[in-house]
Parts: structure tokens; C-alpha cells; sequence
């Protein structure tokens, strides 16, 4: 049974953007599970409502529908136990979480100020007014002000990047030798950034560059292969 | 063989406040192995200097000396390893290094500028010009004077907590159901604050106080008997 998921596209519909989508492709990429993507709108609600879902990603597999890409992966663990583990035991998963939530919390949340009206450019038109509304309601200014003084703003993303700077001088994963789910938690914001924006967020001699650039080719280059910025 | 540990301590021989040595004094704890832990001051270089080592914690097990908190965790995992696991397998060691750069970066970092002066005041008094000018080199300026703004600092200090409040509303512990090492090298922060200061770093309805609450309570209570303030 082929695996399917709903993946935010833009509007070349080769361009996945979604942070929380490339987690999930990475995470099937290191089972080892094929999967056919499905190129998603922000505004084609009624295609995911069909399935219960209100965002991207969701899986479908067989009957089954998942959403929520932390879920997803977990799912993906508990499903298919003799595939690569993408968590390393019981512990790793549970830390796992709190990785997330650093990744969502500092990662993402910091990234999007850099890059968020570069976003409104690769989007298909149907998509531009409401993501520009819907984002410009939460940051209570243009998408072009969030983003004005980034030059400036990147040193401080920089520095919130610090405890995986100093994780990075003892092993060159947070999985450790090798990614792990970890890994793809916080790389997809790295992705999201690479597949919008010509933006450089990290300086060419940060450990987390080198990270990101390992990132890059895991799994036969997959990320590094996607329409994107170099 | 009895394991013994150097265990930093202040004016009163049973305050002992390093975050460093809690880390170890809850590995060991959850781990079930006993340890004479051995009162030291930051004057007492010879003392250690005897097993060539610089910084407390300090572990001898027999003939074996082991140093640095999270190498000892590390020790103690691969060669007790029949008794309760301190991370979980693979992953959750490998991820454990990250917490460990997060809880020094952030926690750890943040919690000094706010009780730094306290800390003064609990220290021998053969302790106190080092402690003073080894510190005061460091912030460029008195120690009263880094933490003279704290009722404000303190906002922000809990702000950066927020990826740990947020993976707490899915699970009791950075562990998941039950602590782990990663619970107590977070943890070795906030028993640190609570040996040295009465300065509350936390609101009451905080989730992360909520879990701060919780690892008093682990292993019997061995955090909250420490002496402290409440």
C-alpha cells in the first residue's frame, strides 16, 4: 500500500516549502517508505477537510490518516518497527519533543521574521492574499516591515542557535554519528528558509552550517535536490 | 567499592550548590548507587588537583577518576548498566548532549545574572575574594550590579524557558513519563538558584514550576531535603 501525503506547495508546484512537511519526508526517507506527494494550496481546504485535517502535512496510509508532523513520525515508529529507528529508543522519542518544541519556539518562530515576505513571492496567486492577511494579522505590520531590518535581525537568530553550536562540537548530529528524527525536526526550518529565500541566515564558517550542509545530502541529497536557494 | 564524589559547598558544610554536582548527585540517585560525597570549597585546588582535576564534580569510583557532568552520567550508564537506564537508549544520550548546551546556554546562563550576588553570602569565607573577583572579570562590572535589575530580568529569563513549558503539555518530564538525565541536568539549575537565593525565578502557575516541583520530590525527596531556600 503507497504511502500518500498533502505537501504545501507553491506556485511551481515542485516548490515544498512546509517546515513541518520536510520533517515528515525526511522521517519516511529514513524508513525507507516510499511516498507519493500531493501538492497542497493553503486555500484548497475542502482536499485535507475530506480527511479531517485543517493543515498540512497529513498522511494517508491505507485507511488510516495522520496529521501533525511530530505525530506522524511517532506513528511511523510504532508502525513500521523494523524499518531504521528515527528516534533511538523510548528516551530519544521523548526528547524528541522537546526538541520541537526548541525548533518551533526559537528555530522557526526566529527564521520566519527573516524570510516571511520572500514567502509571498514563490506562492501560487490563489494563495497570496490569504497568507498575506492571515500573517500580517499576526505580526500587526507588513510582511515587507516584519523582515526590513533582517541584516541586523540574523545576528540575534544566530546567536539563539547557540546550544546546537556547542552540541555540535562533540558529535556532528543530534542523533549523534547520524541524524536522527532530531535532526529533521530542526532542519525543515532550515529547508522552509532555503526553499523561499536567497536569504543567508548563517555565517559560511558556523558549525551549524556545516551541520546544515550534511543535512542537506542525508538520504541521497533529497533536501539538497528540491527547488530552492543555494 | 563505595563511590565518592568532590561536591561543591558553601559556608555551611551541607549546602551544596553546584548545578553540576546535582546533575551527578541525581544520576547516581537514579542509578540506586550509594556516594559519599566529599564538602569542597573553590580554594581547595589541591585537593583535587591530587586526581588531576580542575572543577568539581569530581567521581571516584575505585581507581577510576571521572569528571564533567555529563561524561560521568555517561560513565555511570555504561558501566552500571544493569541497573535503571539514565537516558533511554542511543537516542536519548545522543539528544541528552543537546539539552546539556541548552541547559548551560540558556538556563544555566540566564539563572546566574539573578542570584550571582546571593551566592556571595552563603560562601566560606575562605571562598569569597575568589569567587568575587573571578566573577566580577567575567560580567565587567560588581556582582550586586548584574543582578541589580532582576524583578525585570527575570521576565525574559522565563521567556527563554519556553520550549520546555511547551513540551510539558504533552509529558510530566523532559524523560516522558518518568525523569531522565536530561531531567536532572535541566534541574541542576533551578536546585543551584534554590541552594544560593530566596529570589523566586518562577510564577506560581508556571508548568515549568509545576515539573520544577516534581524533581524535588524525585528519588525520595533528595533535592528538597538539600538545604536551601523555599
Amino acid at each position: 500500500m503507497t504511502l500518500r501525503m498533502y505537501d504545501l506547495a507553491g506556485a511551481d508546484p515542485a516548490r515544498r516549502f512546509s517546515p513541518y512537511c520536510w520533517r515528515v519526508k525526511l522521517a519516511l526517507a529514513a524508513k525507507g517508505l516510499p511516498v507519493v506527494t500531493i501538492p497542497w494550496r493553503f486555500t484548497e481546504r475542502a482536499a485535507i477537510a475530506a480527511h479531517g485535517a485543517e493543515k498540512v502535512p497529513v498522511l494517508l496510509d491505507g485507511d488510516r490518516v495522520v496529521t501533525e508532523s511530530l505525530a506522524i513520525a511517532e506513528y511511523l515508529e510504532a508502525t513500521y518497527p523494523d524499518r531504521p529507528s528515527l528516534f533511538g529508543g523510548p528516551g530519544g522519542l521523548a526528547l524528541a519533543r522537546f526538541v520541537n518544541a526548541w525548533a518551533d519556539a526559537v528555530v522557526n518562530a526566529g527564521l520566519v521574521k527573516l524570510v516571511v515576505a520572500d514567502i509571498v513571492q514563490v506562492l501560487h496567486a490563489d494563495d497570496t492574499a490569504y497568507f498575506r492577511q492571515s500573517r500580517e494579522a499576526r505580526f500587526g505590520m507588513p510582511l515587507e516591515a516584519v523582515q526590513a531590518d533582517r541584516d541586523r535581525q540574523v545576528e540575534s537568530f544566530r546567536r539563539d542557535l547557540h546550544p546546537l553550536r556547542m552540541m555540535l562540537r562533540g558529535q556532528d548530529f543530534l542523533g549523534g554519528a547520524a541524524p536522527s528524527q532530531a535532526d529533521a525536526i530542526v532542519f525543515g526550518g532550515f529547508q522552509w528558509a532555503r526553499c523561499v529565500s536567497p536569504f543567508r541566515l548563517l555565517a559560511g564558517d558556523d558549525p551549524v552550517e556545516a551541520w546544515r550542509q550534511r543535512m542537506l545530502d542525508a538520504h541521497g541529497g533529497l533536501a539538497r535536490q528540491a527547488p530552492g536557494f543555494d
